[in-house]
């Protein structure tokens, strides 16, 4: 095993030790309130299949932003309060996942049965679903009531929540049909899909999670930190996920095509290539997308290479992390002219955080 | 019209031109994040839909305790706030309705079919709950902000939704049904979800946030105002819904007799006969219990004859309220100790507050 690949490995292991504490705590809890052996254990199970168990990509993102903004080994109790808001943001991912796949009727997430199909669950997972919700408030007011951040901390989460589920909804009533057809499909409705649905609560919520927790204050208009973070971290998650759709049109080097295009997803791909086709591409587009068969997806897929989507993906790839770059840059300039003011963390904040992010994103098609 | 009618009429009628403000602000939220109408349209239909058009008790009570502690008419932007936070408590009322109709298949709601069965509504109904959860927090950022009593208020909030959704959890998995006959059913537990899924969010949250609105402050011990509203408030609620689950039984003065015995209901009636039933009438109830036909209902109809149960929530009821009306005494009692020490309001609290709910389940069967 490489050095990197080892530490990685390392930090998940001793983040994931932290999720059997919170989950206990919770446990726990329901066991005091004098519930039977029976709701105890459903709620310990709705926790052990649903929050760990993904990439904890989210997660260990508000570790490794703490220790970046601290600029140094965390202590224990430190490293304990990042972790512990870090499973809170896993419990979110959680809840979002358990109600998208009920809505969806998906049938497996994580190369298991959605939590919904697993036995006798089925509609409870709605409920089950704000479980874990609840759970995100009833650790915070455990570990960080005490604490100067816990007010912001609270609203963080309602905002954030609340913008997800505007964005879930949006793509919910986007849909494609024999009566619809694509009329819904639009770039501009896809962007604000990506944007509100993912990108709030993956780029945007782990990092100012970390900021609050180190006590990175607002500041006014422009120089709000928390708004400079949004402003590179946001068009970050949209990138990351138009990557998503272009992959799963594409295929990876280690996997085949996606299913987006017999199921009629609204993509990336679809949506490019609705506002350059012509109306003779556009009528075959209609008859042909998110139709199960191999026919269609074959006429789809023909399209879409008269269409030059490869290309065009090429152009928006460069384009948009142009973008970042000079919003990255931006920042950075913004950070060193303040520096003489600015705290030590502030500073640290400009440079690094957004980094860890940009990399990922930047390296991830290489 | 008695004036005691005309005088519920206008408080009502006042109480509802604030929904029209909350609901504006709210879906103008939206737009303003720049969703396309509709989004906007949806998400209004969701609010008009399912948080007007009930009874209002929980919401009124709201006010009405306000009025109580203050003990002199509300300014216009006391009465402002208290109806906000009066209708925090309907849109949370609405997000529970929602989702439990949705996870009970039900058909129909305040006489109209429920949300989940509106045209193109179905699945998306588990999100628009959560939208519904979420508008909670976002009126109370904007309307409480400001207050020494907001963290308190999202705690009183988180809390109680969590408490209720464990509450539901506990009636999810009391099923009756061929392969488990009546084994899950005891009084205990159904004491359980009353208290848990009805009394905490429809008895206890209202006064305990017309309380916080009126900064009435936690006291140590025995002494916590919000400990001796729930020692009173919870049983009364718990008690309300008992005799729900024997009005149903029996039916009431203006309608037939419910569906409980069909649907397999866990109802006080089943509960208390499963406790005192012989091997032979268990058998009896075990084989006819949530049977959709004549005969059967007709079956656990004579084994609740032979049982008593009529005479048995007689005894249950006087006994519950001799027990209420004892810690009402006890809490007036303590208050006339600290009424030296105690502020108006707080005197106040120990007097009335209880009274509009009592009299409420008091006179309901006579």
């Amino acid at each position: 095993m490489s050095p990197q690949v080892d530490r990685k490995a390392r930090d998940r292991a001793r983040f994931e030790t932290v999720f059997k504490t919170v989950r206990d705590e919770l446990v726990e809890h329901v066991r005091e309130l004098g519930f039977p052996c029976d709701v105890v254990n459903w709620f310990s199970k709705n926790l052990d299949y649903n929050v760990p168990g993904g990439k904890l990509v989210r997660g260990l993102n508000v570790v490794e932003t703490v220790e970046v903004l601290k600029d140094r080994p965390l202590t224990s109790k430190e490293y304990f309060q990042a972790a512990v808001l870090g499973w809170t943001v896993e419990l979110l991912e959680a809840c979002f996942l358990v109600s998208d796949d009920l809505i969806d009727s998906s049938v497996t997430r994580r190369g298991r049965p959605c939590w919904h199909r697993t036995s006798g669950v089925g509609l409870i997972a709605v409920n089950d679903a704000s479980m874990l919700e609840s759970s995100i408030y009833w650790l915070l007011k455990k570990h960080f009531r005490a604490e100067s951040c816990y007010v912001d901390i609270l609203e963080l989460f309602h905002e954030t929540i609340m913008r997800t589920e505007i964005g879930q909804l949006l793509d919910l009533i986007t849909a494609s049909g024999e009566r619809v057809g694509l009329s819904t499909f639009s770039l501009s409705r896809h962007h604000k899909i990506l944007l509100f649905k993912v990108a709030y609560y993956s780029f945007y919520l782990p990092v100012a999670l970390a900021m609050r927790l180190c006590g990175i204050p607002n500041q006014q208009g422009h120089d709000d930190p928390y708004k400079a973070a949004a402003s590179v971290l946001l068009p970050l998650g949209v990138h990351f996920q138009v990557q998503d759709d272009y992959l799963d049109f594409l295929g990876t080097s280690e996997g085949s095509a996606g299913t987006d295009i017999v199921e009629g997803k609204c993509t990336w791909c679809i949506c490019t290539a609705l506002a350059v086709a012509s109306p003779a591409q556009r009528g075959v587009l209609d008859a042909h997308y998110g139709r199960r068969d191999v026919q269609s997806e074959r006429k789809v897929r023909d399209i879409f290479k008269e269409l030059s989507i490869q290309e065009r993906f090429s152009v928006y790839e460069e384009k948009s992390l142009e973008r970042v770059t000079l919003l990255l840059k931006r920042i950075e300039e913004g950070g060193a002219e303040q520096s003489r003011g600015g705290s030590h963390s502030e500073r640290q904040l400009r440079r690094e955080v957004f980094k860890i992010k940009f990399d990922k994103v930047h390296r991830r098609l290489k």
